[in-house]
């Protein structure tokens, strides 16, 4: 912790029981760095991290409470909130299950709740199994949709993905390639370049420089390929300047991830869905963080999955969970600062969650 | 060279003279291994490899025919045809220029009439640079199109991308996004598959394997997110699987290059530009090849360009051009073994341009 910066605090849920994210959770609880960076609200069921200890080969020394206590106040380490809702076995290791996708849907509400309430200023989580989570929560589609409705947030959520000091955000995402032209509009390209930087100062940089791709081979070729960099994309990129993001572009796709890899620009704003993920996945995203961005409080996860076939082995790798903890605890201490004038309420995990159906 | 297999011959045009062609060129007469795996007719001006070589430090011992003299018989490394139509003082390194765009014209029209003749088995070239060349050919597209024209080819060709041992090759290419899908058949897809399998084979690999990406973000996600996977891909593979090409799919455009650069496949087969290209790129293609395939003979060249930046300082890296050459002679074998018992005609390079004339 530098002197001078708040200690945030962060939810911390428990994602898929079946996966590796129990065994990573153990990990983190004793990672120094990652200890001192923030406190942490862990929540879940302590026999399902007690077995994830057991799988990583650590010890899980903190103090736990039931969900009716109120959190205690202070600035010490993590505190365990058990919901006790899970059975270890009714969630065996590496097996796609409702038992397990419940656990991590509940997991991740409460800790939604738990920031939106004011208790946390970050949310964080271990890795979700979509399948389970759609077993468990029919009509889950992704996290930005189902926090959205948690919390009754009607602004502009995104997704980034971030590996290594590079962010990705897109403008369209899970729509046929056939509709993303139709879909650019400069107001939509214009908010998201607004967003993401807004993310990035959020995260610590202070001028963040965000490349934009264009849609076309080439970016069009002057227009010899499509016309959508001189009509929609170029003007945006303008408008956005003109407002104060620092940002260029459109690029050629297929050359503008070279360059910010190199370290040309911190983040690439593109079009469509594989655009991006094509090169993130290509460069490791699997070690990267997912970052929900534009609620009022950041949302960190890493970018892996469960990891079913390595579940409850130990062999995880931490690099991940590691990464969207330190961005969360960065992201989070930013917002503590903002309001550490505040007082915290002083709630209990049953508070948070009464407040909702009520 | 191994025994059995027939030497091929190469017609080798100097690219655009202002790049590194020449130096890059230079270096490869003095390759042991390009030199022994084929025969050389090298096309173009010997004041501008002379250049080349000082570049490159390196000689240049090879004997050097005028354009009305038939090439020599025989087996013996390379010959030089001088075609003495560009003083190094017209083409400065470095520049882009109209008369330098004129030689790599030139010398690659007369390298595809004098394989179109029967003298080569396989056409190879040092970097072209596009502005250059439309400078030179008002019109010109792209080698494809280029090639086409030259020999009178009215069949299907393809450029396919290839990087130690990872080919890619498109359905769609320089066309607008929005136009993508409905460019999409079943019939065109197979016939890729076949193109794509012939070439691999071509190359030497008796049984390629083809991993095709789908179009849509998850390819589709059993058609949340479009309908292409299972309209018009899916069944095109099936297709050509039942035609007995080995491939697979359609896969996530975002994993399916993660797959093939760790083995998995030999080729991917993509429906856009950049799909392929934002991989490739990555991957490290200026380290690459480019082979334009389904002409009557291969033709092949480095991925990277003319490197202005860097022409004549002798540091250009000779990597894609020996993999270019070497892929060549290997394509070429196979075509020479075909028609060994065939006898060359004896052809100076003045017949074979006036035949087009006439």
């Amino acid at each position: 912790m530098s002197a001078g910066s708040v200690r945030p605090t962060i939810a911390f849920a428990m994602g898929d029981a079946a996966g590796v994210g129990s065994e990573l959770m153990a990990h983190m609880l004793n990672d120094a760095e990652v200890m001192d960076a923030a406190r942490y609200i862990v929540i879940g069921d302590r026999r399902i991290l007690d077995r994830g200890a057991k799988a990583a080969g650590v010890p899980v020394d903190l103090p736990t409470i039931s969900a009716d206590a109120p959190i205690p106040d202070g600035e010490s380490g993590a505190v365990f909130v058990d919901l006790g809702h899970l059975d270890p076995a009714d969630a065996p290791f590496g097996q796609l299950g409702l038992a397990s996708g419940r656990f991590a849907v509940e997991n991740f509400r409460t800790a939604l709740l738990f920031a939106k309430s004011g208790g946390a200023d970050a949310v964080a989580f271990t890795p979700f199994n979509k399948a389970a989570m759609r077993l468990a929560h029919p009509g889950y589609e992704d996290e930005i949709g189902f926090t959205a409705d948690v919390i009754g947030f009607n602004g502009v959520a995104k997704e980034f993905n971030i590996l290594e000091g590079l962010w990705n955000a897109r403008v369209t995402s899970h729509v046929p390639l056939k509709d993303v032209a139709s879909l650019l509009t400069q107001e939509e390209i214009v908010g998201n370049l607004h967003l993401t930087a807004d993310a990035l100062r959020a995260s610590g940089l202070a001028t963040p420089r965000i490349a934009v791709a264009g849609l076309n081979p080439h970016a069009g070729d002057g227009g010899n390929f499509g016309r959508e960099e001189i009509d929609v994309i170029g003007p945006a990129v303008a408008t956005a300047k003109a407002e104060g993001v620092v940002c260029d572009g459109p690029f050629p796709a297929d050359t503008v991830f070279v360059r910010a890899r190199r370290g040309d620009f911190d983040a690439v704003l593109t079009m469509y869905h594989d655009q991006g993920q094509i090169a993130m996945k290509l460069i490791g995203f699997d070690r990267g963080v997912t970052l929900m961005g534009g609620f009022p409080f950041p949302i960190c996860t890493p970018a892996h999955g469960t990891a079913f076939d390595i579940a409850g082995t130990g062999r995880a790798n931490t690099g991940a969970v590691r990464a969207a903890l330190l961005l969360a605890a960065r992201m989070g201490a930013k917002a503590a600062a903002r309001r550490a004038s505040v007082s915290r309420p002083s709630l209990s995990v049953s508070d948070v969650r009464s407040a909702r159906a009520a």
